[in-house]
């Protein structure tokens, strides 16, 4: 990598597009990408005003986006398309903890921490999403940032840190994310917008065939049933591009190029996707994976919020997915319902949303599952990364045209 | 209940058509059931030549049906809208074990068997399907059908026994269901066509809305991934209407009425379905569940298997569903490999396909758990049952008019 | 069996010593079985006023037991040695839910309802034990049994009942356990002290060599830990003597004989136990198991009562077991919290022990599983059942002997 | 930390001898530390030649251990008392992969690498153990080393990492553990004895109220069970002394001192243990933890060898153990069986051992858990770390003094 590493903050769409520039100079001057709901798509549920998991109160989030170099990949030098997404509960400033719960749909990935979650249900760092070789950066980071901010010692030392692999695009065993980078996103976390698609940890990702990344949604419940939000956050990277399927339509199918190709002649790939013009509309190997944040504010304890990070599953079913032995798809959901102190004897006061009311959650959580990984979709640039391999966007027009086809536009958009 | 209880063992379609003439007589003379293939609604993937879980080679199923009474509630008495269903892994004279793996999506349900099945990874007597309050007289019955046919003490007695609730139609505070029925069930079983909707543990279910009960599919994968059978049977019962989609179009949307309601002035509900005509497109109480059973001669291991059961959740997802906080969402794959005998040291020699060529495994389970949910929708009639509830089938008809608009028939049918 | 079957209820000891009489005349004028805590054994902890899971307040026990016939097994007419035991966890009149938790560290057993009890955490009906084939029977008859008893219809029909195996004793494929004496163990069932050793599911149990059965203890927790108190009872049925440890000490070594045997020349069996004189120290066939409920009065939430469950194992490794693989070593933990009703909006209020402060409970879990399953041992007595097999009680005075070799009683008993 | 870090490899008793004379010169000149079977302690079962994991043919351990520095905490100066130890399944030459299983008895800690063994079983690099804060450096310098090694793409960048906190008497916020630390640890790697006590990631652990660290041990089974080798290591630092037991005597409770105290004036601390003289049995706060490694040659598959990682459980109950909230106790074992080359359709073939031949494996792993963390303790020698906090070893002739008084000692030593 010659130069220095550039890196972008990115805690808002407007970061993320200058930054995207660089890379996609054709697309600069875009203000916001299009998202789900602004194409028309047919989807069910009401979204919270920003659609966004910030949407839940306190939530914040912030990207470092690291994209530099071009060509060859040459081990340690580039190029570089990569990055760390952090997502506080509470906000920037309440380092409290919250209750969690998780899941895997298939463990052919890492998320840190889990131990502690499935048995103790208590979440205190940061949620941290980076690639897969730079776990173990980003989590010894986390540790460090939070000796001096966090008071509790009990479960200290015990972050959650997810990941997928950008090892296609980026030269992921150069181990380009350092601790600054980690310390960068937790700096940048706020709420409001959250940039969406070549950003933060989803900066290198590959989604059912097309470029993806990072995406987000919300629902807002009805207020006999609570009135509750639920934000979900994705960095999606799974899937194959012909089972991809859109508010039930056959995406993947009709839209069978442009494809993933090399964009030179240095690749030493012998495997598809294959050279340009031509390609394949599946990546090399499966090593996909999508990473799922499930957040709200419904006072859900962590056996429950357990049963919430797993309906994941029925959105990432709805788009196609059939969690392939490649991929690493793990979730996690937290409740920002806030747990109070222990009295004399260590008892704590809660709340709790009973079982008999839990389905409005469980259906939010898979519409904006589903959701979130569209809008990672329709944010994602087309990228040029390491052996100038092109990873195509989804093309939003097809897009819109196989939508019209399928009567899965709620409106001409 | 006046008279003798009518019991009808169906393991074949044609059984099951006679049977069901008592409670349907406008349907008589329909020699079979139109099935999703037959409608030519677009769905993924090559099924077997019967399209069941009996493509599986070795795998036989049977049902035993119960109908009988009409009219309003009466513990003990009817009406009676259940019934049993049996499957073999490999025939009905080979009772040596298969491997198996289970998943619950969600907890709401019994499958007895499970801690042997987690831990152990074996199966040893024939899978059954019943209503909620007859599992354990199911169980013991079959300890007692295998004491004098399986040599195997290790693990006897710990057989998997599935339920799904249909206390809606039927009178199942009345415990109906007997040992001789258990036994017929297991008597009638065998290869070949499987008889659908209304049938074995299958006959008083409500899916997504309508009418459900039993349906099965399968996928025969090509033969470079290893020309392997996929096949499952699901008992339908979860689910609601407004959030079924079939092939994506969204079906429960477009298809409001007929709805459920109570032919009849001494319902003493007060929830809905109300009285018809109205009523609700909704059942009363959300008690639903899907039992998934995922049989393939793939050579897989236990915790292969636990991975092919879980991606039947994915299935579900299509389908629309949420895995509602009342429903059991429980799934069982077994695998019909030899595992030979053990040798002097207690050693036994076994086959296992590689990770890296499951996914066609998981897609087969995917598609054909999707299709075995539809064709137990096509095949289930319109009932009536307790306190004459109504619960409509889905109208063909109507189905074909709603896929066409969404482009989701392969051809006019 | 010749005759009507005798069936005796046994809430407390005194009526289970009477019906012992019967099989163990020696035995009669005995007012009630010394105790661990009488024989003065080192055990740590502090005991509740009765030592047993009814300290718990408002849990209440009932036991069914079964003995008749004598002699060679004639499947279905005996000889029986069998039965029934329930626990309430409100008492008998509040049949509210109570918050649980489960743990399987050797799956070869059934408990049914643990699907619903690992993702929602709640306890409906009293928990029932009983032998391996007759957990349907007793299942079936929980639900009937609750059905004019329980308002609760979300969670209906998923009782927890749990099973060892007493094929060896008593004819356990004549299914003698009928759904009046599940009825008979719940109508008996009440506080104060509790019947030990060979009563209710216990009857015809084999522990760590000896005659085994039910057992109870319990441990009160200091002011300054919440005051708690934290109650087990163990139906044990587990393990070989030759690792028998109580205390520490290597029991199983020292005590080797008397031993299991035939008393009869009819036996058909081929491997040990052999013919008395001579026998066996260890059963016929590993097929042994151990059930331990947990009751606590401590506020703790389901995910906390999982691990509270787990901690069981702890106890049983103190005792010398190594979960064989032919056991089924499985735990439910439940709090008596009450847990209030839902507000308009769904929401419930809780309490919760913190983290920080449930070590106490968990020590005095696996202390007083120790010290259950002794009591389990101690109380039982000497039985000869089917096909005059004879299983020996553990010598009191023996046991003191070795014991005090190992400097294991705390004072001259 | 004044001065250059001082990194001591120790594959090898002597080195680790060597190693520790800086801090322990009175012990200088001991060429072996004294092991339980030395000590003539009462343990059950057959050990290996070695009496080590390393008995188990391939299996090889390479510490790197880390001592610097002495008095007052100063984050990021020292002192220094930490480590890296790596265990190769087989061999530092062939690191194909091995078949595994986890379990989490406590999960107040972290495994990295466990969604993965969950799901697929498969271990592709060394397992490497390490302090709690330095578990993501130690596993992407894994990841790092793994490129140029291991040709598996599949699942690479997964590896298993695991911890336990030594806080206490190490500047843990210091994060002195570098990747090349790790690359020496692997570098030493191979069979023969394993050094015990303070090296490696065990070098400032405390385990039961005394000074811990890493230990090990092994069984060999009768050739009528296989003739399977078991070998375990433990990084023990988990426990508190009042609960101590060895071989069934109240060890803990009969050692009441010496103490853990801090030898110094600059302690900040206000909690136990206090200054010395005086200092308190029990560490300042529960953050102690348990990993566990279970390695064997009996062909055993991911599901039988998540068995087998759970029966360390009884293990550590048998010391005394409750597995306290604050304690991370995570387990794994693997199976050295080769697993051979899959064919063209992707079809593998293997080795079993049937379930019914498992016992006496389960049997040596709770046994040679147990006397892992014996010898762990007695190899441990007193260490002085951060803030002059003195960690006392478990005195050996004092020991020896406690079991000949409960008749625990084979042997006059």
């Amino acid at each position: 990598m010659e130069g220095a590493l550039k890196e972008v903050r990115t805690s808002r769409w407007l970061l993320a597009a200058v930054a995207l520039c660089a890379v996609a100079p054709a697309l600069a001057g875009q203000a916001r990408p299009e998202r789900a709901r602004d194409l028309g798509i047919a989807l069910e549920g009401t979204p919270g005003p920003l659609d966004a998991i910030t949407d839940v109160p306190g939530v914040a989030v912030g990207h470092t986006t690291l994209i530099q170099g071009s060509g060859r990949l040459r081990v340690g030098r580039g190029p570089v398309r990569t990055g760390v997404t952090a997502i506080f509960p509470r906000g920037t400033r309440n380092l409290s903890e919250v209750f969690a719960g998780w899941f895997s749909l298939n463990g052919n990935g890492e998320m840190t921490g889990t131990e502690w979650i499935e048995d103790y249900g208590r979440l205190l760092y940061p949620i941290t999403i980076t690639n897969t070789n730079s776990v173990g950066t980003v989590r010894d980071a986390v540790i460090e940032w939070g000796r001096t901010r966090v008071s509790e010692v009990f479960n200290c030392c015990l972050p959650v840190v997810a990941e997928t692999w950008d090892g296609e695009l980026s030269d992921i065993y150069g181990f380009h994310v350092k601790k600054q980078h980690l310390f960068s996103a937790l700096a940048a976390a706020r709420g409001g917008p959250v940039a969406e698609g070549n950003v933060g940890g989803g900066t290198g990702m590959i989604c059912l065939g097309f470029k993806g990344g990072i995406g987000t949604a919300s629902r807002k419940l009805a207020d006999d049933h609570g009135g509750f939000t639920v934000g979900v956050l994705v960095q999606c990277n799974f899937g194959q591009r012909r089972l991809l399927r859109i508010a039930g339509a056959p995406v993947g199918q009709e839209i069978s190029d442009p494809k993933l190709c090399y964009d030179s002649p240095q690749l030493d790939s012998t495997r598809a996707p294959r050279r340009c013009p031509g390609g394949s509309a599946e990546r090399k190997q499966e090593q996909g994976s999508i990473i799922v944040v499930v957040a709200t504010d419904a006072p859900l304890l962590p056996h429950q919020l357990r049963r919430v990070a797993r309906r994941a599953s029925l959105g990432i079913g709805r788009m196609g997915g059939i969690a392939g032995a490649g991929s690493g798809d793990l979730f996690i959901a937290f409740s920002t319902m806030p747990t109070g102190r222990p009295d004399s004897t260590g008892v704590l006061s809660l709340r709790m949303l009973g079982d008999e009311g839990i389905d409005p959650v469980y259906e939010a959580t898979v519409q904006a599952t589903e959701e979130a990984i569209i809008n990672a979709m329709l944010a994602a640039r087309t990228m040029k990364g390491a052996d100038d391999l092109v990873v195509p966007a989804l093309p939003h027009d097809r897009l819109r045209a196989v939508l019209t086809r399928y009567n899965r536009l709620r409106r001409a958009p």
